[in-house]
């Protein structure tokens, strides 16, 4: 089965742009996709009087279905690379409150009573949310993760699942949760959607020997690792007194980095964290919305993507965001970074993280830090096609100047109108 | 010729919440307009069984046009006290430059060729977009105000229009704007919906001269003012170096605070400062997505709020921004004043500026800001008839915990359905 929008804003997320290739990002054309994969992106639109670039593709795939993409922009889904789905069950329930308030009065009591099935509804609620809003990979961390693996097979969104814990009952738990979740990505309904990472919950709620232990698991299935790496000052000084070093010193020691790692956060990453980040292939992810809203600080994230260092976005969860919004959170990103500087300048600077910068983050970078590199995160032959179309008719475009800016300044999830995962239709509204 | 939505979630805005009072600040019920006016403002909710608030209110009024809200928030309409709305034209056509290169190659070549006629255009892109996302009141300052009155005066929205100038050419033009725009405002078509403020650009665009000028032509009209100050630290230099002392200090001593004043941006404002605008009632209004975007900087929100400042809230216009939606802009200052402590913590506190104290700041504050509290900014009987209705069914607002938090947090703009200026409905999308 093969489909074919034309006439639309193709966004590839292929190119480099540079100075003096302003708007030369996307192009007007069309993209077609057989079955799972992507079969053809060019550039060009057909006319009453002559041939567009779809119309020799249409010749030899008669059979093709059509989507006139006038008025729209098609580009990659949405990769958010750290999530917890169902912490959509507390959403807006404790805000503006200090940090222990918010985990010891909301957070911790109330998880303490989730139950798989609790999970399993929060997770339904969360990626409702995700793919309206254009996200077709959730990387998520929680518990009962197979539980949750089951509705993302049921919904359809790509996901890695990464069955999370800490010291205590929950390290039992997790192996059991482990060993049933790689069953559920294995399985038919999965259609290799989905995989797996362990997930130590962080430096400072996890012994030496159980992140050993993580590690020693995910050589053993040969998966990544999924984890929380320096998000406020108190992990900072906690790991400090513990250990006479910073998380990341304290987790690459442990060999955590010689297994493909995801760090969320990193906020207050040295330049020698850096430096082992970039060294040990560590993706780290920026959750700017949660982060400003729990006044943990901000990552140095251009800092980091110049030394090297493959930074992704993410929403965290829904309880500290409170959406799973990833235009919202790319449009954050960036202010937030031009405010602080991100690393790079005191004082703030207009010109850091630019719009195609974000864009990165939120898809190319996403792919590669799960393994994913070509693969998903760019519309070309061969890709997956998981595909997100906009509609660009909004007063929101007016005048048009730039897609790429709108998309990162202007855009709302809500233009979102059309959703594909491995080429299969998860949300249309046209 | 009355109107009653029953049955929705109602958010006055007229309480004072308090710790043990969660969600106290919103109820179930109805609320009811005649003409321009509010007249019923009551919670309770009709059941098959017995009779609801508003029962009585039909019965007296059988022939009242009844909408059905169930599922839906209705709340004030929200006030977007500053913005420039014709820069829509300018929207998305320079971003991440530093700011001079975006003043000097894109914003001040592109308004150097602007005539009435595409202000008229931008105003009506903005405008359309301030409709659609809630926003019922724009305070906007530009030039060919009186162009932007028309469109405004056609298109239903709220206006205070400033007729804006520089030292220079554009003196002279203001003066007739502002003979032409008190014109447009006084009309029939205005329908009392349009006022006018005197809008001197700033402290170091304007002359000493020009500004006492201001303050006469305010004088003699009898209306406010509106303009810039302290936007970047280049602008406190300047103003330290030719006179000595803040733009505070130095526009508090040529009079313009003894005209009630709206203030722009504020984000280098001094603690002497700071007692100078609660001196004079002078509103400080906070755009903290252009702020952010053009690294200006960050105003000390939460402390001037403490020290009895009124702050209002505004986007600015689409160019800085790139939109304007006040919703997002809701969020955005809310997060970044976690993230700063908004001058009243070093480092940040997640508690500072919580959810109903930015509501407030975009409603009851902007009321307070143009001279219409309790006409404007709440719903209330007396009030006039500016109402916004929200669907709130969509999954980012699961599980319902807390709808003052959900309105911050995680709304969208589009999930506004229904928006009303002086009664009369100007969106609606059921």
């Amino acid at each position: 089965m093969k489909t074919l929008i034309k006439n639309a804003a193709i966004l590839p997320m292929v190119g480099t742009p540079t100075a003096d290739s302003i708007n030369a990002e996307y192009f007007t054309g069309c993209v077609a996709w057989e079955d799972d994969r992507i079969v053809f992106v060019e550039p060009g639109q057909g006319t009453q009087a002559g041939m567009g670039a779809e119309d020799e593709f249409l010749a030899q795939n008669p059979d093709c279905k059509v989507i006139d993409g006038r008025g729209k922009l098609v580009m990659p889904g949405l990769i958010n690379t750290h999530t917890h789905v169902a912490m959509t069950l507390m959403r807006n329930a404790m805000d503006d409150v200090p940090l222990m308030t918010w985990l010891e009065d909301n957070v911790w009591p109330f998880e303490a009573k989730l139950g798989a099935d609790q999970i399993a509804q929060g997770a339904r609620v969360g990626i409702t949310e995700m793919l309206a809003g254009g996200t077709t990979t959730m990387v998520d961390m929680y518990w009962h993760e197979a539980a949750i693996g089951r509705v993302a097979c049921e919904m359809g969104i790509r996901a890695v699942l990464c069955p999370s814990f800490v010291d205590g009952p929950r390290m039992e738990e997790f192996e059991h949760d482990l060993t049933e979740t790689l069953a559920v990505a294995a399985s038919k309904e999965a259609g290799g959607r989905l995989s797996v990472r362990i997930a130590p919950h962080s430096a400072y709620s996890c012994s030496a020997e159980n992140l050993r232990r993580a590690v020693e698991l995910a050589k053993q299935h040969g998966i990544g690792i999924h984890t929380h790496v320096s998000e406020t000052i108190d992990e900072q000084r906690i790991i400090r007194e513990r250990h006479g070093c910073t998380p990341t010193e304290y987790l690459c020691d442990l060999g955590l980095f010689d297994i493909p790692t995801i760090a969320a956060h990193c906020i207050h990453v040295t330049d020698r964290d850096i430096e082992i980040l970039r060294e040990h292939g560590v993706t780290a992810v920026h959750n700017p919305q949660s982060n400003m809203k729990l006044a943990s600080g901000a990552a140095p994230v251009a800092k980091m993507l110049q030394r090297g260092v493959n930074v992704a976005l993410g929403t965290d969860g829904a309880a500290s965001n409170n959406d799973l919004d990833m235009f919202d959170e790319m449009r954050t990103a960036s202010l937030l970074a031009k405010f602080t500087g991100s690393g790079l300048i005191d004082g703030g600077d207009s010109t850091v993280l630019p719009a195609y910068e974000v864009l990165k983050m939120a898809t190319v970078h996403g792919a590669r830090a799960i393994g994913m590199e070509g693969q998903l995160g760019v519309l070309a032959p061969g890709a997956l096609a998981d595909i997100v179309m906009l509609d660009i008719t909004g007063p929101h475009y007016f005048p048009g100047n730039n897609l790429v800016s709108a998309l990162v300044y202007s855009a709302k999830s809500s233009d979102v109108c059309g959703v594909w995962v491995a080429g299969t239709e998860r949300r249309r509204r046209l």
